[in-house]
């Protein structure tokens, strides 16, 4: 056991947008940590950070903000991770936990891990949570709450430090899933990552529609298309970092949902009823267990207001 | 001016669902008729619109509840509507107005016109707005507060009939829109029909993978997916009849938004970034103007609760 699994010392947060913020604001919450640094390269959300009193250190360089820290938690775009994790290497307290928030595991296990020097765990992380908004202001402590975080430990990882990191986000309010990087890729390809590509793709393709106005289109949206604007609405460097970087899994998940629509297609075509109502009918069951899981709210339409 | 500018002398929806119950509750709520009728054919259905004392009157046959009505609304799916027409032609008062709520209008335009009476008005009508549940108790009045009411009236249709429905709607919290039922059938495949079928048929990929657990869709849904199980939560037999009778509209929508997901698919295997970047950076621009249009809330996720 380390003193983590009581409380980290201090935890250093490298980016500060919603994830960033979410942690530092959850770990103040929770007492999951004695002191919290932030580094973020971005004056603009480092001051707001400050404003919005975050952390007790803000820093413009990651590497100063590493110093002492029990636990470095990489909240930066996937793409990014490799040349945070270069300039703060030489910073890393020994015995340290390192891990990070991205939405892809096997890219940053691959691209961060050699950089990672000895004496230094690796625990590369993912809390599965978020919100369609960006920046520091947008995060909040509960965003973990009831959420599931998945870590993807390498083969030779500290068993302590596992248990750690565990402790950490479970005092967050996270359940906690230990599982390979690959297998990580895989589910989150067709629970996150084609979700987000096709609400991206059917707000690309209404909005170059010259059938149907751009203001038709938003008009009638309480159809059904406003909900993926939600997810469309996500940020745009974060979600390129994440296609580049699970580019196998994506493709081999969106290869099953074009061939799975594209049977859909023929029974449209073919006027084929009960083939759709048969789909129609097994995808209830989803929603309900997902609820029975607390992982949805059972209100209605998300429980969006509707006025009195 | 006819009197149902003011106040229709009698209401009878047939179909006493979602939709139809949301309308006779938001008719007592404004007091937009001086009598409720409700038809439906389903006993459990009516038994449960009489204990939420939702109507003046319950029909266990269309053609009873019509007569004598100023407004007589369908209120069932699509395939129903020409059947339900066929019942209660014989029953409809002369100069009363015919309507419907249903999601498709070329094709109830065509198989319910004809059946028509001389004398009766017959406009057909849309209100954008729904939830994923069904039956009368998942209804409630304020469900069309804001959103558009779509009345597309044949070309020789009665003027102050199709006024007289659109104050109607208006007085039910609507706003209304006229268009051609040709048209709106095109603006609500790309609204709504292709959004529904795109998350049924995720929702259906996801549930038929090898390599990823039920257990596992279920839990990390929070990442994007659980988004797409709610509006694939919808009415089967609903959504069946949408597909069936939008055929021609959903398919050229359908193949536009095949043709930009390959598009998406081929820059994510060749790593174009910029191609991604460019295209989730527009979409964003969608959401504002939705939410700035009052047609989603601004709140963060849907303003889903989020423990403190």
């Amino acid at each position: 056991m380390t003193d983590a699994d009581v409380m980290v010392n201090k935890v250093a947060i490298i980016g500060c947008g919603l994830i960033g913020s979410s942690v530092a604001r959850a770990v103040r919450h929770a007492g999951a940590a004695a002191e919290i640094s932030i580094a973020d390269s971005d004056v603009g959300n480092l001051d707001k950070a400050r404003e919005l009193s975050l952390a007790d250190s803000y820093h413009s360089t990651a590497l100063d903000a590493v110093s002492n820290a029990g636990l470095v938690i990489l909240a930066v775009p996937v793409g990014a991770m490799a040349s945070v994790a270069t300039v703060i290497s030489g910073g890393l307290k020994a015995g340290a936990i390192l891990s990070d928030v991205g939405s892809v595991k096997n890219s940053v296990l691959k691209s961060v891990g050699p950089l990672v020097p000895a004496g230094v765990h690796f625990i590369p992380g993912h809390p599965v949570a978020g919100t369609e908004q960006s920046g520091p202001e947008a995060g909040f402590a509960s965003l973990f709450d009831g959420r599931w975080c998945i870590l993807t430990p390498p083969d030779d990882a500290d068993s302590a430090a596992v248990e750690a990191l565990s402790a950490f986000w479970t005092k967050l309010g996270s359940k906690v899933d230990i599982m390979t990087a690959d297998h990580h890729d895989l589910v989150l390809a067709i629970t996150s990552h084609v979700p987000h590509l096709i609400a991206y793709n059917i707000v690309g393709t209404a909005n170059d529609l010259e059938t149907v106005t751009r203001s038709e289109v938003i008009k009638y949206s309480a159809g059904g298309f406003r909900d993926f604007t939600r997810i469309a609405a996500s940020d745009p460097t974060m979600w390129r970092d994440v296609f580049l970087n699970n580019k196998e899994a994506v493709l081999e998940m969106l290869g099953r949902f074009s061939e799975d629509l594209t049977a859909l297609q023929r029974a449209i075509r073919w006027g084929d009823g009960d083939a759709l109502f048969d789909l129609f009918s097994h995808t209830r069951e989803i929603r309900k267990r997902i609820i029975d899981a607390g992982q949805d709210d059972e209100a209605a339409d998300f429980g969006r207001p509707h006025k009195p």
